[in-house]
């Protein structure tokens, strides 16, 4: 039948004695000599970062983690309270809140910066000028045609998002300061021309640049946001259990409740 | 409102200028400072762990990361062919499938381990023969009531499961071979006695004796699995992405399919 | 190939000309001419309900179908909230509090009156009598192994749930109170004399019941109750589109988070 | 504090001794009297149907209900066979399929159909000459704009989809044949003219066609298909547990897995 039908995949494969992963001997070569964030990257990107990609793509995922009681931690923990014996359950549906609005601005803030650098003629810029040029383009540009510019502004930074200076003096310090920070650091110096007023550079759309910076996919990118915010699901599951809240939001709600007449 | 209503937490907390986690300011001194791994044992347990406790954590999350194409993964391929537009909604379902069959072992081994170490009274045993005593009396009182013993077997490593003596290694390096893990390589040593065959003791299974020797919630264990499983699950959707086979495997059932009546 | 891979199914087929349903022609005998809930019954118990078996049993849907602002509604509303992109995640997110707790009484009560039925030795009882006997036999052994009996008292119904003789009474009516319900209403009349006090039969169990009494499968029953749910929480969705309560549910924890260190 | 708080609903409410769904009493003048389909209807517009109405969408609903083994029956099927213990993470998971691909087209075609319309001006058009006119306008605008144009063709039915002209027949006969169906018709008539090639009018457009004639809100499409799938999977899981094909299918992907580097 193998002639007819073929799965291929470079990720996993067993045999009796042996587990492989990524063409490597998962427990000779990989069991307590790689990271978790290194094997995560290696597992999107199909090769093993460098020491210095997984300090700032750990330092991505740090910085994602968790936001402390945002819709999808509470979601997280409402389900927990109603289904405690499904763990997966409630952790599936923290992450389902992880669309265009609350987590996507990190993929968006990476697609909207590679799609301007794919947009521009001729080598990338050599300096800052040449980036401001771009982004100015690409501002302009966003503006004229209405739609938001992702990774500027901040609900409750309104001045500075602290992770934005500290992931680019990372990746600065790891040398992959790229075309995608670049060009997202001169849109914050030249999107007031356009939009009359100062934003800040959030974190997320940081976050989205620097994974752009390290090469991996921008359509998934919305993904590592994912992964790390799993993290912090499972510590506000832990939380849950431990001093729970999810009963407060629910009778809070409930107590709450106007019943009024909704003819749609 | 705040005398009335108040929701605690521990996880994070943010103002204009910061952002709290954990009670450490994130961008100052976690990011870039703290691996992945660390924090999400650091957000479970609600203490950091240390060096050592964070590599045979690692660890574990790269036992578990990724089996190939297992039931889960594929749900998750099939999902993403679906549903392209909703890459949450692809892990998601991946993820649901973790529960008492295929990432369950991790969690029910570590508390059938924590229940017998319970049941045990007086000090812990002092040398592997009182190990094996506990470890004895565990499997007969299993086998009497017809339970079965979480960790045993495999149905592709029938000799060994080539993580745990690798899994073993590595917490014995880090001085974290505790009771789990001791009482784990009892049982691999008198089961036979009781069950008339030798298994291998599996890698789900040290991953969970593991996990609860370093004191993290046995209730909470499935979750990291899960959070592993997050890591294969983002790589099998890159994967897909590059080479899909999530139309094939449909094509396959489809083309396959018998209509048969079935009188419920 | 089709000697080696069979999938054999009951449910659905098509070719160019023709969709297949249940054995019949979707769009000749099916659309039109059989009811939604109707087809549920159908697709799960593989035979087409009698009209009486399908009043009762859309009776527990619409029953079941909705309470307001459960956790599991605020879930999907604030799912809903942060990724509106994906009305499929915010439904998920929603029915995965359909466990253990909120929804599965119904599932829960229909497998202890199933239990104990089948636990009765020689013929079903002719008479009150006989079934208040064998409740106060269950409802002596649930007591004495400290187990709960499912679909005895209600929060906020203290004293009788409105649904419960109201499904009894349509029951009644379609010649459809089997032994699962008269089990259930015997377990009402004899456990003040276990269990000390008088305790309601609250709706989850009575549908339950009934749905045990249509000959539905024990182990899906809290299908059904996530069936029905699924239409409570498209209400939930269109209302939140209407008139949101998502962002001001958020909001109200997010104002009232007490940060407080949480040592694990 | 219900100054400062307030959660208004108008889908359920109840007391200890009512219970209130859209603004009726549910026991007495729901169970029994009201069909599900009914009430899910009732839920989403806010407003009760007619009977015409309620044939017209419960057809739609028995239309959409399965498709046999699609790729979101197989997920479905394979997250039931690692996780049997829940049942609501079983159905979440085929629903998360419910996306752009594969359940989507019901949606697009009512708000491809919606937006022609609305961009319409003047009075509708009073016969399908006009409405030929209104259809060549949007499909040629559509083909300008190498937008599909959602609800023609299908992989299977090449000439004819069977749902399309019975449920066209159902809404002439309940006089709901409205202005949706009426232009979805007239594509069906004018847009070989355009694409140089006559395709079927499906069945999944031809749905959202009639659920945006009965003033259904355009962007919750999708979620009655949700609903009508929901019962499908239902009887998936149902069959599923009398006649697995989880393992079968994946054995098959196991058996036939080619491990092959991927370099990214």
């Amino acid at each position: 039948m193998s002639d007819e039908l073929r799965f291929p995949t470079g990720i996993g494969d067993s045999d009796a004695d042996h587990i492989t992963v990524l063409g490597k001997d998962l427990a000779g070569e990989l069991m307590g000599r790689v990271g978790f964030g290194e094997l995560a990257f290696w597992l999107v990107a199909g090769r093993r970062p460098t020491p210095g990609e997984t300090r700032v793509f750990e330092a991505v995922l740090v910085a994602l983690a968790d936001h402390g009681f945002t819709p999808t931690a509470i979601a997280a923990r409402l389900t927990y309270l109603s289904a405690p014996d499904s763990v997966q359950g409630a952790l599936a549906a923290g992450l389902l809140g992880g669309g265009s609005r609350f987590l996507g601005v990190t993929e968006d803030c990476g697609r909207f910066l590679a799609d301007a650098i794919a947009a521009h003629d001729g080598p990338p810029p050599a300096d800052d000028a040449g980036w401001d040029a771009l982004a100015l383009a690409a501002v302009t540009a966003a503006r004229r045609e209405r739609r938001l510019i992702p990774g500027l502004g901040h609900p409750v930074h309104k001045v500075e998002d602290p992770r934005t200076p500290v992931l680019l003096r990372i990746a600065e310090e790891e040398g992959l300061r790229g075309p995608h920070l670049r060009l997202f650091e001169a849109i914050g110096r030249v999107h007031p021309q356009v939009l009359g007023r100062k934003l800040p550079l959030n974190g997320a759309g940081v976050c989205g640049a620097a994974l752009a910076d390290l090469g991996l996919p921008v359509d998934l990118l919305r993904g590592f946001a994912l992964l790390a915010r799993t993290a912090g699901l499972l510590g506000h599951l832990a939380e849950e259990r431990r001093r729970p809240i999810g009963m407060d939001v629910y009778l809070t709600v409930d107590r709450n409740t106007a019943y009024e007449p909704d003819e749609g």
